[in-house]
């Protein structure tokens, strides 16, 4: 029984995420909320050394189920070490990332499987959900135009090039249909109509 | 289906696996045989790094959850990159410890549970086991004179003292009584009766 909110955002590479989990976070704090922000991978000592392994694009002989279970390691740690002591003290958790990432980009993507994703998910985060995901919609194009104009240097997933960027989108797409939880953002749109979608899913849950 | 042996060694530190798996080797290669030696958890580019954040003691932060993920993640890793092949190539690998460790250390000593360990256990390895494994067994006191007599500095898992071990032994010798292919060898011997204990389990096996 946890008192806090936990709120997650997801999507592809360059779809907006960090620009609307600052927004977010600044609305949410003027509104008087204790706000805690954190990304996935890493966000403790342990995770950010897993995700200096992961995004390495000198580690490229890393089998999928390896990279799988680097994922859940770091997850592990921080719902543990971070997340549960927060939403225990009330926080509203927003993250940067969370195990739909996952499920979109090992399970679906990497073609893991679903039902592999789903138990090992569970077990490093011992069931616990957020209570909201913003999946923030973007063609793998339009993403890759982002990314490009900001000057962005590729990391190991990222090199992997917009058609895996494609099924990855088609993971979230394939969650965001089955779980209620997930909502689906527009992110093509401008910062300000990404934003305010946000802000309506979030009004759903708490008063700001 | 695969035309090699795959022996693992396993124990507390300092039960002599070292010595005792170099002694093992260099009998095998002196009958012919195309050996390979490896250790866990490392033995891949993407392994040793993940070993350095296990024995990193700065780590003291790092949740057993984490931990067992991390073990598995490495394990996930040398299986396919580096066992599975060598096996297929009919080679005789030998491994200092593989996932009856993480039953002992993590499952048992940690408690994070028999179950839970057993089935990431064989996702991490897809359910490829050892023709046998070698258990060495000995006390921790007599143990940790070993390791003091080496001047060997302590890392992060064997500084937690020999009330720990102790319980890494009561997992190992549970395991040994319910698995057959776990062989207890009486490791408080000479190392010259302890390696013909160890020959005598291989000779079950192949022609040496």
């Amino acid at each position: 029984m946890t008192k806090g909110i936990f709120i997650t955002f997801e999507g592809i590479d360059g779809c907006g995420k960090s620009t609307q989990l600052a927004m977010t976070k600044e609305w949410l704090i003027n509104a008087g909320y204790d706000v805690l922000q954190i990304r996935e991978p890493g966000g403790t000592v342990v995770g950010e050394k897993i995700r200096g392994i992961l995004l390495d694009k000198k580690n490229d002989s890393m089998v999928s189920l390896a990279e799988l279970l680097l994922y859940e390691a770091a997850r592990a740690q921080i719902t543990e070490e971070v997340i549960k002591p927060a939403l225990e003290q009330g926080k509203v958790v927003i993250s940067d990332r969370f195990f739909d990432s996952t499920y979109a980009y090992q399970g679906h993507a990497r073609e893991l499987g679903d039902d592999l994703v789903n138990s090992l998910n569970l077990i490093a985060t011992n069931n616990l959900e957020p209570d909201v995901t913003l999946l923030l919609d973007i063609t793998p194009e339009e993403a890759l135009k982002r990314r490009q104009g900001r000057g962005e240097a590729e990391d190991r997933l990222e090199a992997l090039g917009t058609s895996f960027q494609a099924k990855v989108r088609e993971g979230y797409l394939q969650l965001a249909s089955s779980v209620d939880r997930v909502k689906v953002v527009d992110a093509s749109c401008s910062i300000e109509d990404i934003q305010a979608q946000i802000r309506n899913y979030i009004q759903d849950l708490i008063k700001v």
